[in-house]
């Protein structure tokens, strides 16, 4: 089968960009298992070109990524998605499997093509079963064309993603998760910073010879610093399920950037980090330099037993291995959601940089996020419908009319708001699976309220980081308890709200955002809990089908086509 | 996709044979990754339906088996081989990935179809990556047609499988055999006798809460027997590795069948089986009815740490879980490989039963067993090539003449005869991998030489059961040592040889076999042990390509097609 088409769209797309300096930049990745030691614990990760995280995606805006990924798993397929590229003109490269393409089977290789067409930081990581907690994920760096700047100044420019670490395989997790009863894998058993943790191998569980404690692969990840200069950390977070708190010891943070766009600045001792979120800092090397300093993540929203994960904030000329001479930071309650609530207020679009929203709204649709069973299976639901994927993806069977392996009915707007108590274990006993999605009118408003609930346990529920594919939203407002649909929209900021493409919900709370329906295609919208999603906690939304152009071949062998 | 074509061929090759009552025998499979307990350790397990050993195929000589199977599995693919059917007229259902089809995309139902031609006993089992070592096998009991009958009696018919079993997944193990340097899992946990085992729970190693000794699924087998009463025992073998001896302490063993033949009976205390084989033995309970018996498997030919697999033999009317008074046996000596040479001696055909083969053959091709590195990795070879796949099955490339992505050149039909030592740790400076392949003129007579030699470690020569697809070949001959192709042939037996598809290649020794090429198609040939022929231990035949009809559209999807 021919692999890749559509080459004659991309030179025409590079045709409409303002910059003829554009560049090509073209990466070629092989995806394998390996045996590696994040944490010191010996476990088979699946690895770019040997790495864990894969190699970093470093592009200037307007430029054009070319990654040709070459599937090493010997039984396993694989396929990758661009977070936050909003892959205008190529929706069949946004990596999603079961939405935007088949699986990439294993011995083959698979061309993505997509434009970078705005600044900021991004990542990539595997969007198909729970591969991603294998270790397949990476950053991606989208600087401003030559002679643009940012409208803050650093010295130096770095990149940290964060990450939750089991010790369980994604397939042995993935089986609990499905079966009767539902098996959980429990906590994680480190948090990496840069790929990077620190298990304890003189634990009595561990068996000989599966953990190394002076493997150099599991030594701390150092920040190196010139003393007075200032950094821009890029910081972001890929957990399977953990939200984080981030500090450095002894320095604040400037928040400077969310999912790519420009914050009005303000200025934090610890940053908030939920899976699938991108955050640039400001930090000033301005502290004693005769030392070296803690960074450190911090479990929150769930009753940690995880240790802290820690790097070295090193200042120059010190030993980058030596180890500051204090307590690293233990990082706030786990339980105190207020200072969460607060972050994500205080997060704003940068005057001079505002997006104005729409005044209005075309469409509202109200996403009630529950835990329920279906058939005796722990599911996620979303209005009393836990997700699950079709055997031909969306796309190529919306395209090309396949649809009888679709549910066509409407999935709901919204949920018994007048009845459901968000505060207590709810029956849910209409709760069922269903592949159906949402149509949305082609360049419309749509607005979407995520309203948390209480899960299956007693006075408990969780943090969902909601992230969408294809589209940034407006962040409107974020509130506590039930969202009250005549007065909560009357609160929403319409002035300077920040865009993203993840968004927490916090417990019990709501939050709104609002977006354009502007980009062809079909895009997945779901929790960025690996586990959740997993477990049905996502929808699918379909704009202008009609103007997607023709299909790459190479989506395509699964299904229908 | 129209995933199946052809009905039309079957029904006109149901129209050959000569019992109108051949039946159309169907079974839907779901193929799915479950915790399950085959040796009290908890581990995933690749199960059909539930199950491993898989559900039994239990048919009449000439029924077509219908195999609706749906992979389940979250993001591996999988194909099944269905080991001694020789697929005549349907090729493209042997089930070998990269060989015959392209794997069954996870999510996917794909539906084998073929005739069960002979009565006996076969087997079948994963042909894909190393997945048949997850669990994912099972047998096939083919039974004459009604109003027919063996030419030997028994009152009940009955079917175990060996298996050796290890703790780590099989993606762990090829990794590591992958790797440089190459890490080998080492020798199996447990010995399985019908999908049960019994690792000690309690040795100090066992992380707490997996392994449980009280699970019911790894109580020992139990084969209950009426006092007096003869019984066919079907045993066969799919160990990833090991060699096994297989006894029941105080009883002899008839030997009546191999791979589906009949054989000129022969009594022993113990059967040797070696992976891929099957064998009928007939059992008389005929001894002191009031107690229990041990069923043992040891390993042979490898310094064995693993405990004998266990079964109880069980005297009806004695509680079926009644410990046996004495000590189970202990099977003999790993090292003797002469008793093992002298029952692969022992295996005639029976008289009356006898399928003469030819005088002389067409074409005599030898293929030297060795260990060796090729680009830092380690090996096996066959004449120095290892073996790789190509990207498009072989039957879709040389059926539609897709060949580019192929080795066109002619592998080595010997090595040297002369110079070559096999009794030392040879250099191999000119081992290489290729996917070429035999390509042998349709419808004639070729013979085949395994040789036997040392392996990278000094006075080691392993036993290899290799198995070919496709067809049975004429046992004419074992030998110890280098085969002298001047005198060895004249020894061999014409006369009353068995037909086998699988058979071993005893430590330093020979083996001759002959067949027709007479079954249009691609056939896989290799040493059964899953390592080896994941590290390039086998060959590909062709033979009438021009005649397989066409191809159903169900087998393809990677590659080209």
């Amino acid at each position: 089968m021919i692999r890749f088409l559509g080459l004659c769209l991309f030179v025409s797309l590079l045709c409409t960009v303002p910059f003829a300096e554009a560049r090509i930049r073209r990466y070629k990745w092989e995806v394998k298992y390996e045996y590696q030691y994040p944490d010191c614990y010996k476990k088979l990760v699946i690895a770019i070109n040997g790495r864990t995280p894969g190699p970093s995606i470093v592009a200037q805006q307007y430029d054009t990524i070319i990654v040709e990924l070459t599937n090493s798993l010997l039984t396993e397929n694989v396929a990758i998605h661009w977070h936050g590229i909003r892959q205008k003109g190529t929706p069949w490269f946004d990596g999603t499997e079961g939405v935007t393409q088949c699986p990439i089977l294993a011995g083959d290789t698979f061309t993505y093509q997509f434009v970078v067409d705005r600044p900021g930081t991004y990542l990539y990581h595997a969007h198909y079963g729970m591969q991603r907690e294998a270790g397949l994920y990476g950053s991606i760096r989208v600087s401003l064309p030559d002679g643009e700047s940012e409208p803050y100044s650093y010295d130096y420019d770095r990149s940290i993603i964060l990450n939750d670490w089991y010790h369980k395989s994604a397939s042995e997790q993935a089986t609990g998760l499905s079966s009767i009863p539902f098996v959980w894998v429990g906590e994680p058993q480190s948090i990496l910073i840069q790929g990077r943790g620190r298990f304890n191998c003189s634990s009595p569980s561990v068996e000989s010879g599966s953990c190394n404690a002076t493997n150099p692969e599991c030594s701390p990840y150092v920040l190196t610093v010139v003393p007075g200069k200032t950094y821009r950390l890029r910081i972001s977070s890929l957990t399977a399920l953990s939200a984080l708190s981030f500090e450095i010891e002894g320095h604040n943070m400037t928040v400077v950037e969310a999912d790519g766009h420009n914050v009005e600045p303000f200025v934090i001792k610890n940053i908030f980090v939920y899976s699938g979120e991108t955050y640039s800092v400001l930090i000033i090397a301005d502290q004693d330099p005769s030392r070296n300093y803690w960074a450190s993540a911090a479990v929150v929203g769930r009753n940690r037993t995880t240790p802290n994960g820690l790097a070295i904030f090193n200042y120059y000329p010190n030993h980058p291995r030596r180890s500051p001479p204090t307590v690293p930071p233990s990082g706030p309650n786990w339980n105190d959601a207020n200072p969460r609530m607060a972050q994500s207020l205080a997060i704003r679009a940068r005057q001079g940089f505002i997006d104005t929203p729409p005044n209005i709204t075309d469409r509202m649709i109200v996403f009630l996020n529950t835990q329920n069973e279906v058939n005796g299976h722990r599911r996620w639901s979303v209005n009393n419908v836990s997700f699950e994927f079709p055997h031909t993806p969306y796309l190529t069977a919306l395209k090309k009319n396949l649809l009888h392996g679709i549910d066509l009915n409407h999935p709901p707007n919204g949920y018994d708001f007048v009845n459901y108590d968000i505060y207590s274990v709810a029956d849910n006993a209409n709760a069922t699976t269903s592949n159906s999605i949402y149509r949305l009118q082609f360049n419309t408003t749509v607005d979407i309220i995520l309203q948390n609930a209480n899960t299956m346990n007693k006075n408990d529920s969780e943090t969902h980081p909601w992230h969408l594919h294809g589209h940034d939203f407006w962040v409107l407002g974020y509130g506590k308890g039930k969202f009250d649909m005549f007065n909560d929209p009357k609160k929403y900021n319409l002035v300077n709200p920040i865009m993203k493409n993840t968004v927490p919900v916090h417990p019990y709370g709501w939050t709104a955002l609002r977006f354009r329906s502007d980009n062809p295609g079909v895009w997945a919208f779901h929790c960025h809990i690996e586990a959740h999603f997993h477990m049905g906690m996502g929808v699918v939304f379909e704009e202008g089908i009609e103007k997607v152009g023709q299909l790459p071949t190479s989506i395509m062998g699964c299904g229908e086509s």
